[in-house]
């Protein structure tokens, strides 16, 4: 695929030449600047320093835009307040001389930066690859297609999976340098229901997933789009009641093929399978499970908003180029 | 008031004069007729047989139409697939012989059992006076507007409430029999913004309000609403993604007034009061904390769809009559 540079544009972001039209920021380089934000909880200072470590081991200029440790007055579920959460994002994705910026740490908090956000000057701000997973899908939800960005879900730079597991690191590593073309499933994975499937990649965490329905400004998943579905610390029949949400409300009504993450701690994998089987399986569409993304162990940082092929018996996402 | 007879409807059910229109049925006699159904989790049989002689202790000819400690072969935290579950509830719901449809125990399920009622067949059925609080809450928010029935929030019959709770009991059994003009908070109740407002009553269970959220044929509160809410096992940041959600869907938007009930196991009161502040603090509407509904002991009886006027110093939802 030949690189084609958006009006405005970093020279390295390409346009995606499919359906979503998006572009893709990056790759990085060595020297390059990022940004490490905490949209959500608190953050360690031990586990940031780590993270930080493993950036700069990278060549990156890494810089964190927060206090570690830091917790809010009232709600010590919260790194900082709203707007200051909101203003350490927005001005991290607006600075011409960051070219990523990347989540520390998830917990819960993404959700209630989003309307404290200028999104029309994010949007016209240059392209910027940002990073993050679990509460950070309900940002990606938002910012990915309000800006036309493909973003990455995948480790968190103050977490185990940057600071304490190889096989995540590296993925994210590629993710950021050299994006594969192919990312494989997990050593669990196998379809539930096979087939192939090419489209859009939305998705992340199911339970911030429910928290964009009803809400104005939060798009649904465009005509053919693949599924990405994980959670952490769900029971089954949290997990049955997400879903049920999610298809009441049409959520699945234009998607083409759907690749589950890991269900940590959500109980039994085998009652887990019941539900999502029970729920998705009579779609039609091809499914996998334990594609190898989400809360496991050497997770696979994977592109949200990307054209991708889903296929469900050789358990990869593929990247579609023109 | 003078009762104003419904067209159509059983003679005892009369039209609530004020902004809502909805009928309420009842209030219950002795000898009456009561169907009791499981549309959630399954019900053990002990706690069935306690529930169904308290009904009979009150002259009540109460039916179970279920078989208790059902469970579906497949997912085990429902009383049995949704097809029959829903089946139950609407043949009670229709026959004219039943004056009154008593959730039997919550848990998960009654939004699985949604889309598979002829709600139109419901709403041209005689009026039913249909109580259940919890997981019911979803089914309360379609059921109650869809029908032009008030619904009332309260013990369902195989839990502690009705069996070990005098109080709670008590409350039921008034509501169903001699329903009281004023409803007055728990011991613990006080106004977190005072004021008074006059409305629908709408609410329940938040997690299950939310839930409603994106789907078709699930109303938002009306012009003036009293929102009732609360929850259990939920933590702090949980209550907050629950209420942050139902803000940026608009749920509050035309809300009135606000009256909270327990927040059972759902960790520290003064965190959760945190929680409840600073997202509903501000809303410049009154807002009552612990009026005594929900997971509590001696949990009110709740009329939902009813017009009530909202006291928050005084800690009462008093009827309003024309």
């Amino acid at each position: 695929m030949a690189p084609i540079p958006a009006a405005g544009a970093d020279h390295r972001a390409v346009r995606d030449p499919a359906l979503s039209g998006r572009v893709r920021p990056g790759p990085l380089r060595a020297g390059d600047r990022v940004a490490v934000v905490a949209p959500a909880g608190p953050v360690p200072a031990d586990l940031l320093a780590a993270g930080l470590a493993v950036l700069e081991s990278w060549g990156l200029r890494a810089t964190p835009c927060f206090a570690a440790g830091g917790r809010d007055a009232r709600l010590p579920y919260l790194a900082a307040d709203d707007a200051t959460r909101a203003a350490q994002l927005q001005r991290a994705w607006c600075d011409p001389d960051v070219d990523a910026v990347l989540c520390a740490r998830g917990g819960y908090g993404g959700l209630r930066v989003l309307d404290h956000l200028d999104r029309d000057a994010m949007a016209a701000a240059g392209p910027t690859l940002f990073v993050g997973s679990s509460d950070t899908t309900a940002l990606h939800a938002v910012l990915g297609p309000r800006c036309g960005l493909v973003t990455l879900f995948g480790p968190m730079i103050a977490t185990a999976a940057v600071t304490d597991d190889p096989a995540a690191r590296e993925g994210l590593r590629q993710a950021l340098f050299e994006p594969p073309a192919v990312l494989h499933g997990g050593p669990d994975a196998r379809a539930l229901v096979g087939g192939r499937a090419r489209g859009t990649t939305v998705g992340g965490t199911l339970s911030l997933l429910v928290s964009g329905l009803g809400v104005p400004g939060v798009p649904r998943p465009p005509d053919g789009a693949i599924a990405l579905l994980e959670d952490v610390t769900e029971a089954p029949y949290r997990i049955d009641h997400f879903l049920t949400h999610l298809l009441r409300a049409g959520w699945f009504d234009r998607v083409a093929g759907i690749a589950l993450g890991s269900w940590k701690d959500c109980g039994p994998p085998e009652e887990v399978r019941d539900v999502v089987l029970d729920r998705l399986g009579g779609l039609g569409v091809p499914l996998v499970e334990e594609m190898g993304f989400g809360h496991c162990r050497g997770q696979l940082t994977v592109p949200l908003g990307a054209e991708m092929e889903l296929d469900a018996e050789a358990t990869t996402l593929r990247a579609v180029h023109a």
